[in-house]
């Protein structure tokens, strides 16, 4: 494809020559652009797509090579990736040697943090404000936040600290929330009604008034509050949300119009305080499909540009898959069981759920802290909580976990998805801590299952247990075609079970979805006229004493974890060897090293830690061949 | 001390049957008795002075056996304590076989959760509330929460949700405020500026139109909160803090007025819906030391009744006033030195650098999560922040670690102050996990000094580093006595030292202060005519390969660590062997266990989990006897 006004532009620089038609020009063509790219190489649809007026009209105002422009969870910023030099790259987007999904500095100095987590953007930027502040530096600095992500706790602490800025910061709230009953808490409710309150020409006759009054050279701030509030009456404004936290408030202001953006940002940009400048903007705006369904197209993988999805191998289930259908049933069977997502119903399986369910099932938005002690609270009571959080977020609840689950030792269950590498959503997103930092915790059992048939085991083991249970699994399909009788057995609880027995002095124990590489390594082994064992571990907590047993009768043992080696499975059986006082132990940990590992495809990612079947296959061969 | 009242108080059912005359005599000897009690055994004095008349009012109205109290952090529940059967156990307060400093189901079950940490009474609150919806039991259901911990994300989100309740659930606002100034945060400043729009006579009136215009028998809250609104006209009123969060607000009303308290509690506890009650109390009421100087009668060790500390062992310094000194040295030289804190100035050494550096130092309340951002943003522009944080209470900066810092590779310092067991505040406040959650970060550098000497040499170290650094080091005196000469050599990065070369195989290889308990140990064994080495290993990230080659020598190897055993130095320690290739069996981990430790003296915990110089000796009589 050929774009007239994009393909042009290689820098914001090139786009600060402009006219406004020839920015809306543009706009339409970055859409055109994503739409056709992202169609290709999945990504983030919807939400991109809203943000490119004001991903512009940024980039026309303020200049990003010096001014710092911050992006909260930071899966929004592709007209901001293709506009800053990266237009090329970006078909190659969140692939080996092709731009990430989220900001990186590594890839232009127009992105500031590597981020893919909520809520950061505010304080981040409240540390940058701070530190010029001190260092008498000029630039701008722009926290770009959506509806879902203020609410989180995190951009709260740093809202209630704003006051210690001295300076120009503005914080743009992106409000795209869709209606109320697709919204969670108070004030999403509360900026939903607000949204409702308005018609577009109220948005209009508010940006004139704010034109009117900010003193864009020098006049005092607070006449010019005085004087937006007097003259701007709406029944509904989310100021007194603000107001309490003492930050001068803007809005709520058109977020697709151009032409006033620019004004906007032209006029905010002069204040010498922080403020919030409120933007409406839509969800997947000019994209129909996207339009029609934004919640399915806010990440997606590859789909056809008429907005059929790629035909999904139907053979294939994913864990996700069979945690849904998993817990629908354990629900029939038990009424006390609740689920609780932190805004991931969709991505952690739970949309059957909620809807069989409804009043079993809370979504509390981005808070994945309060989610914990929700559950913590419910299983006071006896209910039977599961708390269902990527391995990632997961690493916001930590404290809860030890203090209000563990130290309490309450039978709340976590059902953490997206545990090891993740893909192309790269080193923001990979979950390689949660056997680490949990593991530490007294009272917590750990199980990781190797397909669907034991997830579905060690759902039902966890429903039964009277302690907390952490389950984790990939973002993987699942493989239930191998040893079926074995995997099928009950789980027990800290009972590895043997996949294979095998004649060398050699075992491979595998933790979680690692035991079908295991396995598959195992078989490819036999052609070499090796014959090892396979030891499915299913817990990292509390490790099974017979793994231990294996070493004591002269065994070497290959753990295997799609975890940070540093802390993970391996680690622990380390310990408990050490801890039975061997006369010998020769354990090989294969797990994650400690780097981060950049966005590719998860297969890949494996193979690069060392954790595929054909990677276990050599580190067997080379621990045979020294032996 | 015979008290005429509270000696024959034993459980809440005989506070029920006093008249408010004798309720306020039971308030005047509770605070005697608390007082005489905490002189002696060390304690939280001046919170807990301030709520002992909204407790007896809670006990008096509510039923706890039944009802559910939830305390955030926690601190504040002494006259709970000595209300609810635990009068005689309360003179051995946060001591072995006495009562702990925090609520406790085991001991009482007038107790919820095991608390400490701020935020968590709200969520959990929630999730009980939920529960009960869920169950239809109906049983009351309050959180008490200070002005400190409402601005916590964690309460925050939790305020956020309390939508999600269509039943009655309490949040007891113990607004304490001393001053604008002694405050953090706009909501802090906010309700200070309140505070001071108060006169008394305001308060006594609003407390009578709340209990005019409740629903005490079915009414409409609606109608009533408009009731309420019209009639109480005042300036200012947090009604519009919670009115953009949807929750209904009550006060502020006198939290020293016990009549007056029991009226609102029986008002508001027939709401049912959540509702927020915003009370005024003093910090410190009714003893006069504590009333003039709440800050450090916040928690105490043993003092004189009149005030006076018990005189503190001058030989001795601690490793915080070794911190207090040395970040004050360190910012005198350099000048991008910043200091940030999440409300404990004292605790963490910081009040010296405070008064020095105004403009450098940085308190953002009770918010550990935004602390780190915002030292990721300073780190960013070129400033060197030191963040400061408890242990136990950088958990809640896990995620920020990772993501803002580690993965930017940012130059950030965590000084981690009480990491390790801390004595009479029990599990809450053990800091036994940093070392585990930390080094699974690439990029994170790991040291502990073992002294004074050390924590000078740490600092100077992470001053000059281009990474993330975090210096852990333990509530305990420093003991720079032995081999000075060997600890005051400059760090460098990942080296160990080695402060005794002995005969035997066999190596103690100590982490942070454990290194003197390992010299100790070395020195008490000559006298067996054992001869061992003793290595001060100073980083666990990265670790030593020094380390690893004494096993390759033949050696055997003792890690000790203050920090749980799982996943710690000692882990790490087998983890680089294993990776060697080389025996993991003949490594013995000392650290913590897999239990929950409760509050003793600190010397007795370490006892208790073999770390002591008494039990390193075992450890190594029990290998030299068996090798």
């Amino acid at each position: 494809m050929q774009y007239e006004i994009l393909d042009k532009i290689n820098s914001p620089a090139d786009l600060k020559l402009l006219s406004v038609a020839q920015l809306n020009k543009l706009a339409s063509e970055l859409r055109d652009y994503i739409t056709q790219s992202v169609s290709q190489t999945g990504g983030h649809l919807a939400s991109n797509l809203g943000v490119v007026e004001l991903t512009i009209a940024m980039h026309y105002v303020f200049d990003f090579s010096a001014d710092r422009l911050l992006w909260d969870v930071g899966h929004q910023c592709y007209a901001h990736k293709i506009l800053t030099g990266r237009r090329e790259l970006f078909k190659k987007l969140r692939q080996k040697d092709g731009v990430s999904g989220f900001p990186n500095p590594a890839e232009s100095p127009y992105d500031q943090f590597v981020v893919g987590h909520a809520g950061s953007s505010i304080p981040t930027a409240l540390g940058l404000a701070l530190a010029s502040q001190k260092l008498g530096t000029k630039e701008k600095i722009i926290a770009f936040v959506g509806d879902a992500s203020i609410v989180n706790g995190l951009s709260f602490e740093a809202l209630n600290n704003l006051g210690l800025v001295k300076r120009q910061l503005l914080v743009v709230l992106n409000d795209n929330s869709m209606a109320i009953d697709s919204t969670q808490g108070a004030i999403a409710q509360f900026l939903a009604k607000v949204r409702l309150s308005h018609t577009y020409e109220d948005l209009r006759r508010r940006t004139d008034r704010i034109l009117e009054y900010l003193p864009v050279f020098g006049k005092k701030m607070e006449d010019a509050l005085k004087n937006f509030k007097r003259t701007v009456r709406m029944a509904i404004t989310p100021n007194r949300l603000f107001e309490s936290l003492n930050i001068p408030y803007f809005g709520p202001v058109d977020g697709h119009d151009t032409a006033s953006l620019i004004q906007l940002f032209k006029a905010v940009s002069h204040l010498e305080t922080p403020a919030v400048l409120h933007v409406y903007t839509k969800k997947g705006r000019g994209f129909s499909p996207a339009d029609d369904n934004p919640t399915r197209f806010h990440s997606t993988g590859p789909f056809e540009i008429n907005g059929e999805e790629f035909k999904k191998d139907e053979q294939k289930k994913t864990f996700t898959e069979c945690f849904s259908d998993c817990i629908v049933e354990l629900a029939k069977e038990n009424e006390k069981i609740t689920a609780i997502t932190a805004a991931m119903s969709d991505g952690t399986g739970l949309a059957a759920f909620r809807e069989q369910f409804k009043d079993r099932y809370y979504d509390v938005g981005i808070a994945e802290s309060a989610a914990v002690d929700i559950a913590a609270g419910q299983a006071k009571l006896g209910l039977k909580p599961f708390v269902c959080i990527y391995s990632t977020f997961l690493q916001r609840s930590f404290d809860q976990i030890f203090q209000e689950v563990a130290l309490q030792n309450l039978p709340v269950v976590f059902c953490i998805d997206r545990a090891g590498l993740v893909g192309a959503d790269g080193p923001t997103h990979h979950g390689l801590m949660d056997i680490g930092f949990l593991r530490m915790m007294p009272n917590m059992v750990l199980i990781s299952p190797a397909n669907g048939v034991e997830l579905k085991g060690a759902l039902k083991f966890a429903a039964e247990s009277n302690c907390p249970v952490a389950i984790r699994y990939p973002k993987d399909y699942v493989d239930d075609s191998l040893c079926p009788e074995i995997f099928s057995r009950p789980f027990e609880m800290g009972k590895s079970i043997v996949l294979r027995q095998g004649r060398n002095k050699l075992a491979l124990v595998a933790y979680g979805s690692m035991a079908i590489e295991a396995l598959k390594a195992a078989q490819a082994l036999t052609s070499d006229n090796i014959d090892i064992t396979v030891i499915n571990a299913r817990f990292a907590k509390p490790i099974d004493e017979k793994i231990v047993s294996l070493l004591a009768g002269g065994l070497c043992i290959i753990t295997i974890e799609d975890h940070a080696a540093a802390g993970g499975f391996g680690s622990a059986v380390l310990e408990a060897a050490a801890n039975a006082g061997l006369d010998t132990a020769k354990i090989t940990v294969l797990g994650a090293g400690d780097k981060f590992i950049q966005a590719d495809k998860r297969a890949e990612q494996l193979k690069q830690c060392g954790m595929s079947a054909q990677k276990i296959v050599e580190a067997v061969r080379k621990i045979v061949n020294a032996g």
